[in-house]
């Protein structure tokens, strides 16, 4: 490809038109669209899978990691989760057009909001092509049109996967470039895709802290991000032990690599030397690292996998077997701690105390609070939001686990009768 | 001062530290504080009419307009109704702390949003000092910390307003810190401020298109902004005559240098003929310009300011006695026309047809869709938010006008008896 800003901009164009048309494309023909895509998906996974082969052996000559190619595999129950997944958001109802709190107002205007989709949604991810579907399948139910820029070791599968989800639309009566896959690997494209405020409304970046930290730097256009997970779980001394070891095991131990995974537990200092043991003896089984304050250090000094904890480790995102440990004075101290350190994802306490429970709600200022449940729900299917595009770590529009709602807005409508301002 | 970017970064930690005890203010304090601020107003009027003698004087000697003088003048009218501006804002109910859909999971757990403060908001503005007061106001009722930077002219004023609004603060148990006005008139403030993402959650620029577009490029922190106000209104053929003539004389005339003043008018062409030429008289006593396409030239070739209408036109916001128009086919040319041209913000269809009506609301892709009802209606207290920020053409969390909610966010809370992920 000779200019990648030329075809970016031409790429951008067809997005905005088909924006247009997606945004007043009824319910029916979007389920329709999803439904043919799913079936497509089934019907054509020989080809996926050929289509994915050539991308897995490239890979291969490319020497990436076993990790690396495991993401990139296209399994056959990642092509059936990928078809169940388009079904699912199906079964969702379509946020697009629900007209709220309309309302007379004393000039006798009718004066209410109208959900509508937000545009043009780029979204930039890594080599997993279950993404290509699940972004499509998100975007065309809220009447957005999508570009898609997954990582280019997986370009031959997305491009296949493109050619099922363009057939879908076009099948449907909805236009093809409603959701289209960049055909270039170039770099370069990315950087377009994030500066093209005219074309692109919003980016949903799906990836690792270099990917976003690169993407903070250079983008124009607003995006929907997630930086880090940072959780904490904090252990009041007025808690019921039992949830205390339940959650605090869960939180770390349920998965390592997840956002909302723990990564550092605080302790109230009344509790530590009855708390601390028996949870040690879960993580031991786990072979859990903990690195630790002085206090929980003496606390635990005979535990195998110990080690002191530095500055850096309250705001470090382990995504492995390791976890912070720090005993606390109270309530006060472990807000000011996890205000201070979290990456203001997903933060928990355990406690029965009613007005410390609610000031934990109030005053801790993450996406997701919690109280006495494990920081591994905050997810949107667990939230029942029935799928999920992202997790936001933003103030701004969307926080926490982003659904189908946080690729709209709210647009004001306006009802009279020939009124004019006095 | 000498060095600008270390003050600003005081500045910010200390709104950063400030905002945390704003977060959880209760509504008693705050509202305290907004009403003794007012009475503060009202008793120290003639010291804000010195230092506001002093900024004129300054500004005299210094060559400004007199519109901007206009502007920068603190009547006894205006400095009433800062004050009066403050205690309607005691009496809109306090957004912060509300929960919403609390609903059980299948898991046991109870998720929910509760609406929070978005932390530190920078606003930037010209010199009008009554915007320092609107917007400490709106941001103390809403549980935020803000830096106000105000046009250089009125340095002495809003020092002196920042005064009152520093004592109010403090006697009602709040942080001082919750509001400050910057105290240099350097510019290099504004580009400390814009990108201090680690101090300010969102920039809200109040100001001209210079302004907003000089942020734009520079800005790193997200910004609720208000670019330009193009804003149409459609006469379709299924129109009531009356209702057209109304809303097209008051959306263009009541006031010319709003954001919601109609620039660009378009008639169906099966009307033309018979609403351009009454609709011309009305517009003709006001001594408006009228920038015609061929065919609308054709029809009022008798009107005394008559001009045609060039490309650039169709995308001018004029802010003055001047008018676009156009003769469109339909309803579907319309909306072509203004889904190209308009810069999103208000746009009305005076019709009589249902369908037509609905597909207008729906497919008008702008802050703002009326039928029947002048663009001037598109304001924060003419829409019943009470009071109002500013005005926002992004998609990205608040579209339209921006009262208190805007300046808040969801965050999702959890409530659970010791459940763990499965």
């Amino acid at each position: 490809m000779d200019n990648i800003e030329h075809y970016m901009n031409e790429v951008g164009q067809r997005a905005r038109q088909a924006s247009r048309a997606m945004a007043k494309a009824d319910s029916a023909a979007k389920n329709l669209a999803l439904s043919l895509i799913a079936a497509a998906i089934r019907r054509d996974a020989d080809i996926l899978r050929a289509a994915n082969q050539q991308d897995l052996d490239a890979a291969r000559a490319n020497g990436l990691t076993e990790a690396m190619l495991d993401r990139l595999t296209l399994s056959d129950k990642a092509i059936a989760t990928m078809a169940e997944g388009l079904e699912q958001i199906v079964s969702l109802s379509d946020p697009i057009g629900e007209i709220s709190n309309m309302k007379y107002r004393p000039t006798g205007i009718q004066v209410g909001q109208m959900r509508v989709p937000l545009g043009v949604i780029g979204i930039i991810y890594e080599a997993r092509p279950n993404v290509t579907v699940d972004a499509a399948g998100l975007c065309i139910k809220s009447g957005n049109a999508t570009i898609l820029r997954g990582g280019s070791e997986a370009i031959n599968c997305n491009q296949a996967l493109a050619r099922l989800v363009k057939q879908g639309l076009a099948e449907a009566g909805l236009p093809e470039d409603a959701v289209q896959v960049v055909e270039t690997t170039d770099r370069a494209a990315v950087g377009a895709l994030i500066t093209m405020t005219e074309y692109v409304d919003v980016i949903v970046p799906r990836g690792g802290k270099g990917l976003i930290e690169r993407l903070i730097k250079e983008a124009k256009v607003p995006m929907i991000k997630h930086l880090d997970g940072i959780c904490h779980v904090y252990i009041d001394d007025k808690a019921d032990s039992r949830k205390a070891l339940d959650v605090a095991f869960n939180a770390k131990c349920h998965r390592y690599g997840t956002c909302n995974t723990m990564e550092t537990l605080l302790v109230a200092r009344a509790v530590a030397p009855q708390i601390l043991p028996p949870l040690a003896e879960l993580y031991r089984v786990k072979e859990v690292e903990l690195r630790c304050d002085e206090e929980s250090h003496a606390i635990l000094a005979d535990y195998p996998q110990l080690a002191v904890a530095t500055e850096e480790d309250w705001s470090t995102e382990y995504l492995a077997p390791i976890l912070a440990v720090k005993v606390v004075a109270d309530v006060d101290e472990a807000i000011e701690h996890i205000n201070r350190y979290s990456s203001q994802h997903t933060d928990s306490i355990i406690t029965e105390d009613y007005t410390r429970a609610m000031r934990f709600l109030r005053e801790v200022d993450s996406a997701s609070v919690m109280v006495n449940a494990s920081t591994r729900f905050a997810d949107g299917f667990e939230y029942g939001l029935g799928a999920e595009i992202g997790i936001s770590n933003d103030k701004l529009h969307a926080r926490g686990p982003v659904g189908l709602e946080g690729l709209t807005s709210l647009k004001y409508v306006v009802l009279g009768q020939g009124q004019v301002r006095q």
